[in-house]
């Protein structure tokens, strides 16, 4: 929950004249989104939602970002569209930072998942990676295998905070995962951070994908493993199998898997699990005093990552 | 900024269920306000703002702020207004919490002040003194001289880490407060935290007042005193005397103010930077790693406090 740049009210009303969007009539801080200011906006013509992109996000991605979204929406994704200035330009510059308008989606994030959740959420990400088959441009996954380590490694032995040989445990982990992690498998692009709070309901169903920020170019398996570590597990740490299976299947309804692809899913999801419980330290062990985000606990994908390492194969998520 | 409590999304359709406002489209953690969670909640009838009470709201007080905002809203003040469920009631609980839906006001808080959002708002702030004369219930302010005390009492001589020497500094304010406080002044229902977060402008006019949460009875001049605080200092700390008199003068229009009321202003303006500073400093001397929410500086105070211990009448202020 972040609103790290102030927007003045003339500053907001000369940034939308660029855009035919009328005029402004409320302008909220959203307390969501840990990496950039969002804006809830209403004007003359409607609701939109307005980003400010902060420091953890690379202008230089932000044309990617902004592409794949249209390219999504085009291909029936249900997923904020950018919106054009009258110049054609879809990225400016408001206090200070760029910064992009896009459409509002209606729908209320899940706090507590169900069955049926995991199910649309199995469908709509297959239909998302379907949708991506086409999108033409490309940005490498700088949180796989090679980001684990310099962030294993920028974490300087601090692990041990954090849990009793944590370090020793992660180095042992990232070294496994290095020699096996697959080589060959169907690549496109993922969404790479499909939590509940980036999925929006209405009446049950998906009604949209959002917060594309981590969007980049990798095995399509590794974005099911990521978000089956996020909507399957419960709050105690328990594995939920019916949840897992539920998401699976409805997946494989939209785009099968690969029996390569079935078999890779314990190792592809006990990286999902390192990556998080990576960056989750890193921002564990630099919270700053003061700071307006509360950080995530660690030692919840600690707990998703030992689940992952004792299963023998993919049957341990109720594949069928 | 602030969501303290979350809310599930079955347990929010249940409570609309209770209203006439149609199904929830979209609900998103709004963050400002610091004493509650707010939402902007997204009906099929249109936008609304949902409240969560949190802890430094006592229960007991809840009706009378609800009730404020129905009279002063009947009585012509833009201000938020209940809305009451097929019941009839307008309070209930959600997620374990008091909760209320009250309209949704468009406008948006200007970040830097200029003279003629001054002057608007101490029109509005006459206007709500005004629109407020005929409100039977009655909330005493807890925050005036017996609070100070009870504040700088818990500070506990900590304001040494702030400042060298300003725990006795305030102890020597306080008793000169309380010698001098005013006694016989034209009282009502007041504000009481009138600053720019709290008010929203539409095309340059005041389009409302909003977050009723410290309104209380007490002297309507001392309610000017604190918006004057929070409206007429420059972020350097200056004092803008252009600010005040447009501010003083726009509401002499609408109310004007007894000779009594504009002596009284050096000292009522002494008591308000007091209060601020006391309620701030408790909160930055028990500010919690991890909170959500950044404190606000007490010294920011201090210095309008010597600026209007050195005013030797309400000239200080520009008024004619």
């Amino acid at each position: 929950m972040a609103v790290y740049t102030e927007v003045r009210e003339d500053e907001l009303a000369r940034f939308v004249v660029d855009y035919d969007i009328g005029e402004v009539l409320a302008c909220k801080g959203i307390a969501e989104g840990v990496e950039n200011s969002n804006f809830f906006l209403q004007t003359t013509k409607g609701p939109y939602f307005l980003t400010l992109y902060e420091k953890r996000v690379q202008p230089e991605d932000l044309p990617f970002f902004i592409s794949l979204m249209e390219h999504l929406a085009a291909n029936g994704i249900t997923c904020p569209r950018p919106v054009h200035g009258r110049d054609g330009e879809a990225l400016r510059q408001l206090a200070g930072r760029p910064a992009a308008i896009i459409t509002f989606l209606n729908g209320v994030s899940p706090r507590r998942p169900e069955p049926r959740h995991c199910a649309e959420i199995g469908r709509g990400l297959a239909a998302l990676h379907l949708g991506g088959l086409r999108f033409t441009m490309h940005r490498p996954n700088t949180l796989s295998v090679d980001g684990w380590r310099r962030l294993l490694s920028s974490c300087d032995g601090q692990g041990e905070s954090v849990r009793k040989g944590l370090t020793d445990e992660l180095e042992k982990e990232w070294a496994y995962l290095q020699a096996h992690w697959p080589q060959e498998l169907p690549k496109g692009i993922i969404h790479a951070d499909l939590f509940p709070d980036n999925a929006l309901f209405l009446d049950g169903r998906l009604s949209g994908i959002i917060d594309f920020y981590f969007a980049c170019n990798d095995f399509l398996a590794y974005d099911l493993a990521i978000t089956m570590n996020a909507w399957c597990f419960e709050a105690d740490g328990a594995f939920n199998v019916t949840k897992a299976r539920s998401l699976l299947d409805a997946y494989q309804k939209v785009r099968v898997l690969s029996a390569a692809e079935i078999a890779a899913l314990p190792i592809l999801c006990r990286g999902a699990a390192l990556r998080f419980l990576l960056t989750r330290l890193y921002d564990w062990l630099n919270r700053q005093p003061g700071a307006l985000v509360r950080p995530k606990d660690p030692l919840e994908c600690w707990r998703q990552l030992n689940f992952h390492r004792q299963a023998e194969s993919a049957a341990a998520y109720g594949i069928t």
